[in-house]
């Protein structure tokens, strides 16, 4: 499993986007894949260190001050820079941009855990050397990154001198092009001090605004040469360590520099316990570092193998998203998956509503660890959702912000933005979700039921009753091309769901007695789960006779219909070209919003109905959004366009990795790549797991001889495999599971293999 | 009709209060009416002079950029400082906030046309002077304003000293506790050169951003004294005249300073035309300024007299709202109505439909050229409004900006701003009230008709066709607590109304043999023609058949209510305590919407529909706008609610000379002081001017003994004068006209009397 390119020097905009396809991270921390050696003036680079949840506070003006409008936003911070490594060879400096590259290729290896690049240069006075360079995020010391840099000297001997700094001199990227953003208001880490301690660095600095301090410790380890000498320096702002020797013709140097990140949210003392990490690390010694990371990714890939036959193409896509996930998704309640991961600075480092709709499904049936604190995160920002609601003039409740970072409301258009009130819906139904998939009923006794309670609170609160029906008003749904509407069809969808499961809990709570402490602390009462459940039952739907279908909103179906096929192609994506009120008047979507109904909350929907409103929202939607084309697919294959639902899937499989937006050199798309898997799995295969069992649809797409992957589903681990002819299910560990495929139920118990049904 | 008021030197809100009140204006420059000398130290201050129309551009940073937001808009540039006068009697400089005070007060002379303090003033050493100082900001030389500055020793001779400043290094206001508008931002107007001419100077300035040019002159002229000097020189940000002399007991001395202002945007060499401006003014001297003041003032009283018997404090409020509002309206087409007049930098000087809704009726019906110069200025910013439309995703047609000076949208918040569609029937509806009153069909063919075409155009282009009617979606009407809704009553009451006199209008220059060249210019066919009559005709207005109303969209009523009665006094205006989203999810008005349709729009409405409607929105709207209570009082004044018409009225006519919405230091509300004078033409006295000639329904308030005012019509100057009983009607000059009363027709020969119709 590994994925390979050719460095293109000469190409700034590959160089690039490089830097984010081959970044390390490990839901922790991420390090964009820069070069050591820096790049030629002139050369645009993206370069970047980030720690999941650690942020700094922006001033936000707005035009127009109104009550309530956001006036201060988080950013993720970019750290200090541990990546520096500079290589002279006598008095040549090595650099991709001067003398002849020979060979050079990046590489990412999914089972072994690092990126690397393997290069043979020639230097301008004719001195060849091969460096081979591997970086690590370790999956199992989370502030661990570390670079393995061997040089070897081909057709030469002589001196050789190894600059590696440690900068704390460093500020978030703003593109050169965009006046908007202040030079000065980029600086949101400024070192505090700055200091040795043998060989090894360290830097301590302070947020600008949060009060939050990062350290970053540096060491280093030298293998080979002759006569070697080493020695750091500390200055105001970063520290430098210089390697000086001699190396001979055919050999290898090998330099180990270690760079530990530690933070205030996390640790009590982040300088002591950054001393401690690295020493771990640098007694641990590489060999064993690769060893455990190889382990940890053993362990996911049989836990989440996904293999297709026929495709190559397809299957490298698919497991790089896969892989990325795991490389984006925090490890603890203090971050989540912000939608670039950590991978760059595309949306300010924000955790969106992606991480419960589009990554969460991923985790929960691969690695419901990740799943949980995914969710606990959320719980950790109850507090801030139940201020966020006082302050949109809820009286009770949680809403949880658009976008942030930790827990406060970013967004600085709110008709875009804080009034997607789904997003609490999507909370609740992440919760619900990881509760039928794994059955933890204490997660949910401890904090599932409670964000599922005060989400609830809060429709209570924003809705009104309108002549016996329950209607929600002034919201905005999942497609951004049409803003503050009443009764966006998927919110109340979301919201009705939201409100079945915050009855079911509790009464789930009250039969295994611990519905208390929980209710008290709330002020939880059975007169309110008396509303929820008639709110629930009486909630609004619209549906439109005339067409048969679900109108996205109250007044969708009287705009008029945008002409997308006679739309100029340089007019897309449209938010680039046209005026958001333009937009709103028309029928248009930038992303799936009913047809996501229709796969998230398909249950009691008629399917036919189902099929004239996904063509009905085909013909007017966009796609400028990257959280569409998967959902789509998912609904596809459920009605059975299997070649539309094969290429919504190719869409979405091949966006970062063919950069197929244009912008994946601020980051991944982590959403999107969530959405590649559920095409798969919701998608091709069917699969739904919902409270009276798990569901398979399955079928395969034309291009594919076969295809197979494993879900962890309560207590087992089943494999689904989907040849042209066959479905084969195995039960690799745990105990027998009820399966219902294609209507009919079965008992796996060891495996089961059964005919699939023909296009 | 004076207006006096005590100086209080130590309550700084009522200084700075009545640096508005008594502010000087004539429609081309304005200047607040600050202390010569100047304030005590931590005396706050707002110290202005503006020219209608001068601008500058200031950047506006969206928190989110979207396409078609505004990112740059105009703000009213407060122009050099003529006002300073400082004196010294011995070495003691007179001021307000030292000595002693045995009489201080300001007046307003309405009839005279100045405002003046007279002051006796005790100096700590104890030397008594009388100050009588006028100010006039001349009605007859635009450019001109002059202060007539007279000390009188009372008890004392001996040194006299004057320092008269000329500042060019002025600055826009920014409250001192608001952080946001950073200091150099202010800074609008730049000094390009200062001069002297004997002992005048001149201080050209040029604007930051926008590339206009300002000039001031200001030149002096002494009476009385003894061994008088004066000598002027100039600095690189401005000039001080130096006057110095001995002033004996009991003797006046009388300095008259002349200042001139002109601009880039009228004149060509603005420095020239200010040089003859000055030497005109100063030859013609204080006492013909005088004259020609009061005369021109006798003219407009005697077309806009309003008399009220039995409630001075009523008729004098009432009075002085209509001299501001000559005080504020533009006399060309570079300039209109700002939201503040010339009295304040509120609102930064824009215009709004305020004009057209709220002002331009006083004037159409008491001094047309006036409200033809209003019509003007749209029609010279069309070509702006032309871009507008394009820019909003237009293809044709011209949407006004709903805040602008040049003509280009200011709105920082689009959906309470660019939103506003309204403004484009709001516009057509002045065009043919000013057409009905005046007759003026030469104007029409001019500019009017393609000003109601343009309009007209856009309906089309943002308007749908859905199941038969014609619909406008996404869209805010005048109500700005309900933003982006679907077919505002209001709205399409004006859209209809709009294509309707479009059709019209073209009939009549076809007829009249005047449809080209406009027709060739603008490319309007018969075909277009058709497209807006059928659209007027299957207008969709809403109309909700359980409560027997117009809803104020198509959402509206199926919203929460909000509790009014509930709500704490301290969170009003709501604007300031509740954010938007809560706002727009609740049936709740800023301030008169369907209201003002059903008195604006009445034509063909069931009166107990207007009724029950009235009733309906009266109990949500809370007149947190200065543009509601006055459209109350018209539409209780029309079904017969006297004495909540007379509450809601005496509302508005106090607004400003009692500070009851706090604010009014950062200047008068020009559009509320037309609606005080609406309240009571249109309100109490029930006219209307229709097609089919002139209508009243006149009553009485209770307070009032009798009431009469003069109104233009067409050739006519005719006087309506009421009294408990009667009903008096005289035609003071110009031809006989049809006239209906309580809906029966009678011919105006002379004078007409009638008996009044009781409660």
């Amino acid at each position: 499993m590994q994925y390979r390119k050719k460095i293109q020097a000469d190409d700034p905009g590959a160089l690039l986007l490089d830097e984010t396809l081959f970044h390390n991270a490990n839901g922790y921390l991420g390090v964009r894949s820069n070069f050591e050696e820096g790049y030629a003036e002139g050369i645009e680079t993206i370069r970047g260190s980030y720690i999941n949840g650690v942020y700094d506070f922006v001033r936000m003006k707005q035009a127009e001050k109104l009550y309530g409008l956001v006036e201060e936003k988080q950013t993720m911070v970019n750290v200090a820079d541990t990546q520096g490594i500079k290589l002279f060879l006598g008095g040549e400096e090595f650099s991709l941009f001067s003398g002849q590259i020979l060979r050079a290729e990046r590489i990412l290896d999914m089972e072994k855990g690092y990126t690397g690049r393997h290069i043979i240069w020639r230097s301008p006075q004719g001195k060849e050397v091969r460096m081979d360079i591997r970086r690590v995020a370790s999956f199992t010391r989370l502030p661990l990154f570390f670079i393995d840099y061997s040089v070897t000297a081909l057709n030469f001997q002589g001196n050789l001198r190894i600059i590696s700094t440690h900068r704390g001199d460093v500020k978030n990227y703003s593109n050169p092009g965009d006046p908007r953003v202040a030079a000065e208001s980029l600086r949101h880490l400024l070192p505090v001090r700055c200091r040795t301690e043998g060989a090894a660095s360290f830097i301590v600095s302070e947020t600008s605004k949060s009060g939050l301090l990062v350290c970053t410790a540096v060491d280093h380890a030298v293998e080979g040469g002759r006569g070697i000498t080493l020695s750091t320096e500390a200055y105001p702002e970063g520290a430098k360590t210089q390697i000086g020797g001699i190396l001979e013709k055919g050999k290898t140097l090998r330099l180990l520099k270690y760079a530990v990140f530690t933070d205030s949210l996390r640790w009590e003392d982040c300088e002591e316990a950054a001393g401690q990490e690295l020493r771990d690390a640098v007694s641990a010694g590489a060999d064993a570092l690769y060893r455990s990371q190889e382990k940890y990714l053993g362990e996911f890939w049989e836990g989440a193998l996904l293999e297709i036959d026929g495709d190559e193409k397809c299957a490298s896509a698919v497991r790089y998203n896969m892989y990325q996930l795991l490389q984006s998704a925090g490890r603890d309640d203090r971050g989540s998956i912000a939608a670039k991961g950590l991978s760059g600075e595309g949306y300010e480092g924000h955790f969106f509503w992606d991480t419960e709709m589009y990554i969460e499904p991923f985790f929960t049936l691969t690695r419901s660890a990740i799943g949980r604190n995914l969710i606990a995160y959320r719980h950790a920002a109850l507090d801030e959702a139940r201020k966020n609601a006082r302050l949109l003039g809820h009286k009770q409740g949680a809403l949880f912000p658009w976008r942030t970072i930790m827990g406060r409301e970013c967004s600085g258009y709110f008709p875009a933005g804080t009034a997607q009130y789904h997003i609490n819906g999507d909370v609740a139904w992440s919760v619900v979700s990881y509760y039928l998939a794994t059955g933890d009923f204490e997660f949910i006794a401890e904090k599932g039921a409670e964000l599922v309670f005060e989400c609830a609170r809060l429709w209570i609160d924003a809705g009104a009753w309108y002549r016996g029906t329950f209607q929600i008003h002034g919201v905005t749904g999942p497609d951004e091309y049409t803003c503050m509407v009443n009764n966006n069809y998927y919110t109340n969808r979301s919201a009705q769901f939201n409100l079945h499961w915050a009855v079911r809990f509790y009464h789930m709570l009250k039969n295994a007695q611990r519905l208390n402490p929980l209710a008290a602390k709330i002020d939880l009462s059975p007169r309110e789960i008396q509303t929820f459940s008639r709110a629930e039952k009486a909630m609004y739907l619209p549906y439109d006779e005339e067409l048969g279908i679900n109108p996205q909103d109250d007044s969708f179906l009287s705009k008029k219909k945008w002409d997308l096929a006679g739309t100029p192609k340089e007019d897309f994506p449209l938010l680039l070209h046209y005026h958001p009120l333009h937009l709103y008047r028309h029928q248009v979507c930038k992303q799936a919003d009913t047809v996501l109904a229709h796969f998230i909350f398909e249950d009691g929907q008629n399917k036919e109905l189902i099929r004239r409103s996904f063509l009905y929202y085909e013909e007017i939607t966009t796609h400028d959004s990257s959280l569409s084309t998967c959902i789509f697919s998912i609904v596809a294959s459920k009605l059975g366009y299997r070649e539309k639902a094969y290429r919504y899937f190719g869409d979405s499989a091949m966006l970062d990795l063919y950069d197929t937006h244009g912008n994946t050199k601020d980051g991944i798309h982590t959403a999107n790549m969530g959405g590649t898997w559920m095409a798969i799995v919701y998608g091709f295969a069917g699969l739904r797991i919902k409270e009276r069992g798990l569901f398979l649809n399955p079928a395969i797409p034309d291009p594919w001889q076969s295809y197979r992957f494993r879900i962890r589903y309560q207590d087992s681990l089943i494999q689904i495999g989907i040849s042209k002819s066959t479905l084969t299910l195995t039960l690799l560990s745990g105990t027998e599971k009820h399966i219902t495929v294609y209507g009919k139920s079965y008992t796996l118990q060891k495996t089961l293999a059964l005919a699939l049904r023909g296009p």
